[in-house]
């Protein structure tokens, strides 16, 4: 890490970063024109985004900066932590100018930038809540989210500055950085030693870092990561203790992740990028243990992080209630960003598998496909009361999945020197740039995720290696083809297939990822999935709801061996493909009421009814009429 | 309900309940031999009693009292609540002097009796917490306990009254209450028309009317159970909201057990004490249903209640979580209780077999057999890491536990016109009071729980019907003997079998329940015992110990179909009967660190390690070195 890398719109940007194994590429350098996303992101920019600002409006978010600007005489509203909103919003507003002009938000973002900089104070410190009455409180209580709310800042600013090449936010952000670092730090520098409640200002200075040059941002990040777990949090402990804040054990000696998963996994997230920038080996360990605890362990079958509601916790080892998880949308867009930092440090195809379920299931499933409602739990089974809203008293999620669906062009690809590396498939066209300055152009074909087969044109010259992910659900039996001719590559699930050639215009390479229908199981510790299986179809995990089963309750069906129908059903759910297998509804009588009973007065399952069982993909769930729902579907036994 | 009952130490008193079906008998009028109760009840006395006294003094909460004695000069120590476990402790003290003279334990609640009296307010108002800085702040916000502190002052100074004759604290009693009757009531009288927090005081201000004979306090009781979910709750909903509260719905219209779980059962107590004083009909269909959702949706086989941790509250209709089931001891205390009243208002056996179940199972397993600790939470699954504990921030459980231990004896029988009933089995010798004035002995000699088989000598006078539980576990094959001749009555399980009869002195019947054991299924709604079996005998219920299973996680393995044997073991736990059956291990191989994996990689159960599977009963599960236990057992597939 040595300069700023200048105007280039990247979601997290390693262009310098001496540790990285790759480098993203700019969220402007891919254009969407599939059927998959490219609708969710058309939807998310025409509705979501200006859903979102007007609700910042009406609750007064905005008014909380205008009225330290001296433009409105108000009292504060809301939520100590609602300054985060905005900026989350606004980083995901300068994402989606970055991918698509569009003079009204641009004007809306203006006008928000001058805002927020107005509000600022004259020693650069700028948080909504701690502001007059509360200016004197400022720093006291630090599970009061100011630091949070800074790292969203210098998130919105350097996406800002990414989009729109202008400094004027990054100049606020860098002020409020510079004032953060006065404060915190070492005893001996004179500074409090303490450690903040809500982790994020950690990723956020290193990004501010890398757009600004400053390494003063990456060694305040490296204080920031470092301090944790020493028992210097800067706030009570409170209701849920001391892993609630992460700060139980340091980052370094961790085994486990705990507590609340958000700030857990921003945290993972800032160690991350302080890993990009130093290589260290003890952050890479680190890393390493709490991904395979939180993967191996406590990851839900859609990428989903946080099994209790009370704490919005991890739970226990193996600890993955369906009903009751939490699962929290903001915890899968944690997941997602954490899989690909480790990805860009380590070019490991399993990270890019777990941001790909992450991202395809639990972070979508986050928001309706009208873009206008939202789930903050996303659950695995329902008895059909879990709905999605449209806003949050705490509203973290809403404006979250925002900055991820504009962002979301910016994870299609990876380049390294004389690499260009495809971790997500879509129907796309990009110019890619790599390190030599070489610029390559790539369309994609395909169906993807409905189909596995994919196209990949190349317009570039000169020699360089495509790197292909195969995803590790894919099995035996991808194939790849370069101009029509079987490639001299393996072709091993859970890794990246290179073709290295010397590429001439026109040339095309084709990849078949076979993507049968999965039975999945979970690990036996896994109490409440034993004797059940859920249904997966390459990336997608499926779930089956009341609608399309009428009188069948999906949590009680018994699947059979038999095999499962696949249906491309371009009317429904916005063109999903539906699968339908046979299955059993056990009989329910002779309970009488009972919750107990002894097992040989027990009705022999055999005799249920034969039903066709009908199943969807997670994500799509609860757009239609309410009633239960479930992902793991118990078996014949 | 007519007029005070004077100083027989019963536990409910519905000697003159109109609308009783049965009576209960004195607490000193029953005294256990027996080697499974009578132990538990003299650690209680000699251990649990002098510790938690103890405890008391060193939270400061005696000297809460002193100061307002004016005593001690110090600040109030601990938190809003506390008084309430001063009360409690002083009712099981009260119970145990009832069943065995204590001249120090005797001594201690006359001075505790004394500080108690010193502390109350000239108005009659009595809270150590709401005292001097805070006496403004009295009945200001309704959740902080006062009238849950003086629903159990209440409940003590009855239990002491009956105990010892004394009127001391009842006199007490009835000034505060005085004071709440004046306090609260219509608005029509001038009077705040706001309901409580936490109920308690309602089954507490009607046992004070039988106490009395003072029918204010049972119209105070029923103003109090009718004015809950009308909205008027005199405290902030918080974070857990109405439900929490039990104000989400007025009594006579609930259909579900909703909210925090010692809420809404102490609730239910309340209600169903009213019942049995009036008779009303909405009062009756409502318990009918809140006990049918309770017992058949959302009861732990354990008899216990509540299986969130969030809110220590009921969950959803069979939302049943093992490992993390909450299952307070107080719920499954207030289980015992609201079981207890339903079986007096209607002489159903079915209140007794839960009442039976909670006593057995989650209401002991909530102290040690040293009786030193105490769990809070009683889970039906555990890693090894849930351990009792000797004492809690938040007190409620220990004393909780002691006074229904200290009054256990008046939990066997129950009278009626011409009618003795025998609700539990326990060696014994009983001296009952028939209504007519009769004094009937019995002599109960039986090896229950271990054994099914039970001698009861009468020693009576005249005609009058002998009426036995046969439990709802116990199937068929119960048998009945008088003098060693068949009796000619019916052996339902689920029902009194009755003999009527003209006694002579040395007549003797002999029951015998069949008690093999039975595996249990769960209904097939209840997400995490799909699958899954839970082995009990008698009224117990298993579960199988890492401590009894080297090198085996009793979560994982799987019990086979042959037969269970059983083995008395005097040595084991007290003396238990313990459980052993083949089971196999499954292989662990092939999950390589993964928490999911396609169906068709799966390595066969078959070939797992063959194994006995011991099983102890679950009252008595973590008394030795921790390990994973779990009650709900995986079957062969």
């Amino acid at each position: 890490m040595a300069v700023a890398s200048g105007t280039v719109p990247v979601v997290v940007d390693t262009a310098r970063s001496e540790h990285a194994r790759l480098r993203p590429v700019a969220v402007d350098a891919v254009r969407l024109d599939d059927a998959f996303w490219a609708p969710r992101l058309r939807a998310n920019r025409e509705v979501t985004l200006s859903a979102q600002y007007r609700l910042c409006e009406e609750t007064g978010r905005i008014d909380n900066f205008r009225r330290l600007a001296g433009t409105v005489d108000a009292p504060f509203q809301g939520k100590y932590f609602n300054d985060s909103d905005v900026y989350k919003w606004l980083e995901a507003a300068a994402w989606a100018l970055a991918t698509e002009p569009d003079a009204e938000l641009r004007k809306t973002v203006d006008e928000l930038v001058e805002t927020i900089a107005a509000a600022q104070r004259p020693d650069g410190y700028l948080n909504t809540y701690f502001a007059r009455e509360r200016a004197e409180e400022r720093w006291t209580d630090l599970d009061l989210h100011e630091l949070y709310c800074a790292g969203h800042l210098f998130q919105a600013a350097v996406a800002h500055h990414r989009a729109t090449g202008l400094r004027r936010l990054l100049d606020v952000a860098t002020r409020f950085a510079d004032h953060i670092c006065d404060t915190f730090g070492p005893e001996a520098a004179g500074k409090r030693t303490w450690s903040d409640g809500h982790p994020e200002v950690e990723l956020a200075l290193v990004e501010l870092a890398r757009a600004t040059g400053n390494r003063r941002y990456l060694e305040q990040a490296a204080y920031f990561v470092g301090v944790r777990g020493h028992g210097r949090l800067g706030a009570p402990y409170g209701r849920w203790g001391s892993e609630y804040h992460q700060d139980d054990t340091p980052f370094r000696a961790a085994e486990e992740v705990v507590g609340h998963a958000v700030r857990a996994v921003y945290f993972a997230c800032g160690a991350a990028d302080l890993l990009l920038e130093t290589g260290e080996p003890a952050l890479r360990e680190a890393s390493h243990r709490l991904w395979a605890n939180a993967t191996g362990r406590k990851m839900y079958a859609h990428g989903g992080l946080g099994a209790r509601y009370e704490g919005e916790a991890f739970g226990e080892d193996w600890e993955l209630p369906n009903a009751r998880a939490y699962a929290e949308t903001c915890a899968a867009i944690a997941n997602a960003m954490w899989n690909w930092r480790l990805l860009l440090a380590e070019g490991e195809a399993r990270y890019a598998d777990v941001m790909e379920l992450a991202l395809f299931n639990n972070v979508l499933s986050g928001l309706s496909l009208d873009g206008e409602t939202y789930f903050y739990q996303n659950p695995l089974a329902d008895a059909g009361r879990h709905r999605r809203q449209p806003w949050f008293g705490t509203a973290c999620c809403p404006p979250n999945i925002a900055r991820m669906l504009a962002s979301l062009p910016g994870y299609l690809y990876g380049v390294a020197e004389g690499e260009v590396w495809v971790h997500l498939y879509a129907a796309s066209t990009a110019t890619l740039r790599l390190p030599d300055g070489r610029e390559i152009g790539l369309r994609q074909r395909t169906r993807y995720p409905w189909d596995g087969e994919i196209e990949i044109e190349v317009e570039g010259e000169g020699e360089f290696a495509l790197r292909l992910r195969v995803p590790g659900w894919c099995g035996t039996g991808a194939t790849l083809e370069v101009n029509g001719r079987q490639a001299e590559t393996a072709l091993v699930p859970g890794s990246y297939a290179e073709v290295r050639r010397t590429w001439a215009a026109g040339d095309a390479v084709r990849l078949r990822l076979p993507m049968p229908v999965r039975r999945l199981e979970s690990h036996p510790n896994v109490a409440e999935n034993v004797g059940r299986v859920a249904v997966t179809r390459g990336p997608l995990l499926y779930c089956a709801e009341a609608v399309d089963n009428p009188g069948v309750d999906p949590r009680r069906v018994r699947l059979g061996d038999g095999p499962v129908r696949e249906e491309f059903r371009p009317d429904l759910l916005g063109g999903v493909v539906v699968l339908a297998a046979d299955a059993i509804v056990p009989p329910e009588a002779g309970w009488n009421g009972a919750l107990y009973r002894a097992v040989s007065a027990a009705a022999d399952g055999a005799d249920g009814k034969r039903v066709t069982l009908t199943a969807i993909p997670y994500y799509a769930w609860a757009n239609r009429e309410a009633g239960p729902m479930a992902v793991w579907l118990q078996t014949q036994v």
